[in-house]
């Protein structure tokens, strides 16, 4: 069974600690946290686990053989690097890293050491999007038109990244894993309306190359929590929502066609039923440590493997560009604002 | 009593016809259609009204104080121009015009004649638009942070005109009303998934020199039609939902403020009381031939003027721009894309 | 082609002549009221129509081959029998009578003279109803449980009729529709709070001999408009909204079973798919319109004949007699309170 | 500081104690449990907590002040009982007791003793239905019309009790603390849709003596979850929708009256403003143990004391006893079957 060390027992580390402690395929062998109060809420938890304010304790324990890296993001490539250069294999919490560079490197380093680097892209495990990835690989949906998400609420306003980097990181993601497509270009524009706070609404539009069309509506600052996205194929269309506790997937056989007379151009519409798949009850970060698991043994790629967490923070660094320059598109190729 | 000549009596005109007649402060002295069968289902709805196929005809009429134009776009210019020069008051469907210079001229020609020129800009006189409007003036949302549209639906496709163009007009015409500031920059990107059609989909974000941020996401290719405005104030937020039958408008106490230390930073929440008004029962369209006569018999401007009309196509023709770029920002006072 | 007599052209009548006027397998030969106003009204929406003020004229008229009676419920006995012995097929308005007495004599006066006697039970043929009734044949939805419909919405209050005259009688319609069952019982329990009004609140229960229960919930003074009606069958379950624009109908592929050991007794539950099938956008009246030719044309029984009116009827006088005492249940074989 | 025993550490038991130690007013002294694995679990969240199997002991013990107890149905007299003549104060899980003679003894006993009772009606101590209790004490609802309510959801069966014990209990407490008046007659129907389970489906009416109606739809086989309350007022009315996460609670300013004219008979309807007043987010568990230990030191009546417990078994026995006679009226005074 897998060892598992969890860096950071502050927000999301405890998840990732009882994710693994339920799911029976891995144990939690060590904690580190250099607060005391963190150590003491996680020990009576998980009274077989070692606590340690010492991260590098943690790195140097033989029967730690993974990393799963729970601490603020600006410490994720250097804790990363460690681990990996310690013989770990990494999860990492979302996003990867701070920059493309970091990025880069972490990849390179584990794929010359043969370790697993996985990245924690939680909604990529959610039942609801496994159903709608199998949808598109099943060809239910046709060809993708376009991915259109709203994830607005009030709050929570982060100090050191802005709504882009903390909501739309999760459609970027989302996206990565659904598209057999590759990004072409990225416009943002973004608004803060907190001095002193970064940007906290922004809207993000990504053209692939395949002519699919993505929309990202991002806002910590709504009367209301939206979490909804549209997707919209040339066969169905599906409507998630993720606030609905029963039904969050909605597949609508609706469409239109185009008779091709150029001259008379009579557009007809398909209303047909709307079906609403049954979900798994999964928890998605059970379903994740299993998948971190799976790749260790396998020596296999994971799903949202550090390649993917790479092209992620590569759409995030190329969005804030585009954001600084009022969204000008940047140019995913060439990664230069176009001109 | 003003007496009105309706041009043309397809699909809007006659409701036009039907809203004047029910004023009681105006009626059909006149109705033209080059089509017979638009004549023939015109004549039993309004006895006393005559018909005619010769638009020059009802022009030259004496009877006729103000001209409705509710023919195709393309031949809103000409017809507007016409009976303008003819002395009538006008009242042209949206857009009001397919280019710029043509609504400049609409407005000098009227200007200098002194006539009413009037954009119908339905949506500006819909009970739920009249209470965000005084919700505004009232200062009850404070500054305004953002203006943030989803109208999308199954259909229908336009021929002549994209989704900006028939969809993203309205947002353009409210957001002239209700704001009182003036853009400065559009983006727009698009996407048309029928071959032949326009595009069908749109993202358009316009900077406002007060600092408002608008974002309309238009689409006639979505599985469900959603009518949906969140507005962002910095007292308070509407959601303004226009297929909600009895609570159009929700009005939120809610917001966040920063402490303003900028080594704290810390940002308070305020989850406060909805309040859903009620709102008058008026048809709109009643409402905007009442505004019709007023301006012309005071001798001022209508709440939607030629002015207005103007400005709005000036942001149409700039997102055409914008999208045929891919997105590039177009500068409002220089009227150019971005470099 | 049939030629139609519309009795009264007040509230309901309007939409009867237009939807014969509409089906093309029928004509509005005669318009009665005796109303100047209601004709003056009706005139120009059917030219070939004559108008008159005498039902008695329409009623030896030749051409009015079928007469519709849309006038006030206390008068529907007494122009139905006249118009069956003056030889006139007959669709009445609902409810069909205001006793059981004249329900029994007009079913049977139509019986002896081979006439066609339909009641106006509008739902029965709307695509909502059409689609339930064709799942409990198909035996998608296995035996039925209950049927639970809430009815509730602000006014309108009626002067002559309480509220389960008034909106119960459309569920008492739909269930003898839908149910393969005889009621065996009733209760129901009332109450004014407007004096000097009728009831205006209600609830209803049924119980048919197939052990289906049926619960009404019928409120003129509810706050909001609820129109929601829960199906309960043994192997799926539907919830009919007629609120809902586009997914009037949800059939859900839930529900529970018991494993049958007397000591365990264990339950499990089935929660699978959620199934909105898309619904004809054919006008209900239309669908009622060409039934009512159709058993006239073919010489047999309607959707909704005379005898299912008298059911309806009977459930209307029980529930009546069982809110008189404060919802003794009232049995529907002997018609007498329960002691 | 009071301390506590909580006797039974199954499924509500967890909470009572979490919601003892986290208010910061009373203490876990000891958790009584026969199930060596309940205790297991109990342990180190109560480190400072005594565990035992033995209730005895805990009634013995003279640290403990109060207890409350959280045990299957049947033993709740049993315990009670034995902890009031152990002279330690009582909270008792939702129903107080099975049968009316046991609730009077237990009610009996308590105040020979001068000891707090108190019934875990855990819905009182909510934010929602503390602010519908201000609501109508403050007089904004005006008289009190109705109480209609919608508890139906799939699941979960209970093997012991049926659907009115287990879910109209709710209403029945709410009932008694919100209104000022006393029942008069129930009636009940239920059904049992799996053999051998207890009746799943229940529709209940209770009548009061100030004319206030209530019916209750409660049912553990719905496709759907919806927990919706319509309460009337001749003011205003309030629709409570405990399944929406931020507006549970919405007060509409809507109603009729009547002109009081017996001949003419006018109704006019009043449609103005919604307002969803913010609810506090306290947790209603804590809530209710700052009640307990308020009645506890102040002597005084706790919010759902003994008496209130009484009464809620009296309408749970007399449905009970009405739906025995499919439906007829119990007369709550001479609590027998009307005939």
């Amino acid at each position: 069974m897998i060892g598992v060390g969890v860096a950071g027992y502050g927000y999301w580390g405890p998840n990732l600690a009882r994710a693994v402690a339920e799911s029976g395929v891995a144990k939690v062998e060590m904690i580190a946290d250099p607060s005391p109060e963190a150590r003491k809420r996680a020990a009576p938890r998980h009274p077989a686990a070692r606590m340690t304010g010492d991260i590098g304790e943690m790195l140097r324990d033989p029967q730690v053989d993974a990393v799963m890296i729970a601490t603020p993001v600006q410490t994720h490539f250097e804790l990363a690097l460690a681990a990996l250069r310690a013989g770990k294999h990494v999860l990492v919490e979302k996003p990867m890293t701070e920059t493309v560079a970091q990025a880069v490197q972490l990849v390179d380093e584990a794929a010359r050491r043969g370790l697993t680097l996985m990245v924690d892209h939680t909604f990529v495990y959610t039942p609801a999007i496994r159903k709608i990835s199998q949808l598109l690989e099943d060809g239910e949906l046709g060809d993708l038109y376009y991915y259109d998400s709203t994830r607005v609420n009030l709050g929570l306003f982060q100090r050191d990244v802005n709504v882009i980097w903390d909501l739309a990181v999760h459609d970027f993601a989302i996206m990565d894993h659904l598209l057999d497509q590759s990004p072409v270009a990225i416009s943002a524009c973004a608004a803060g309306f907190l001095a002193g706070s970064p940007e906290n609404m922004a809207h993000v539009t990504v053209h692939y190359d395949g002519g699919t069309m993505a929309n990202l509506n991002v806002n910590w600052l709504a009367p209301v929590k939206i979490r909804q996205t549209l997707i919209g194929g040339s066969r169905k269309m599906v409507v998630y929502d993720d606030m609905e506790t029963s039904e969050k997937i909605k597949v609508y056989d609706r469409g239109a066609s185009c008779n091709g007379d150029p001259y008379e151009h009579l557009v007809s519409y398909r209303l047909g039923d709307m079906h609403a798949p049954a979900l798994s009850t999964k928890e998605a970060l059970l379903t994740e440590v299993e998948e971190f698991v799976r790749a260790i043994d396998s020596r296999t790629a994971p799903l949202t493997d550090g390649e993917g967490g790479l092209r992620v923070v590569e759409l995030l660094a190329a969005a804030s560009l585009s954001t600084r320059q009022r969204g000008h598109p940047v140019d995913l190729v060439t990664r230069k604002v176009a001109s």
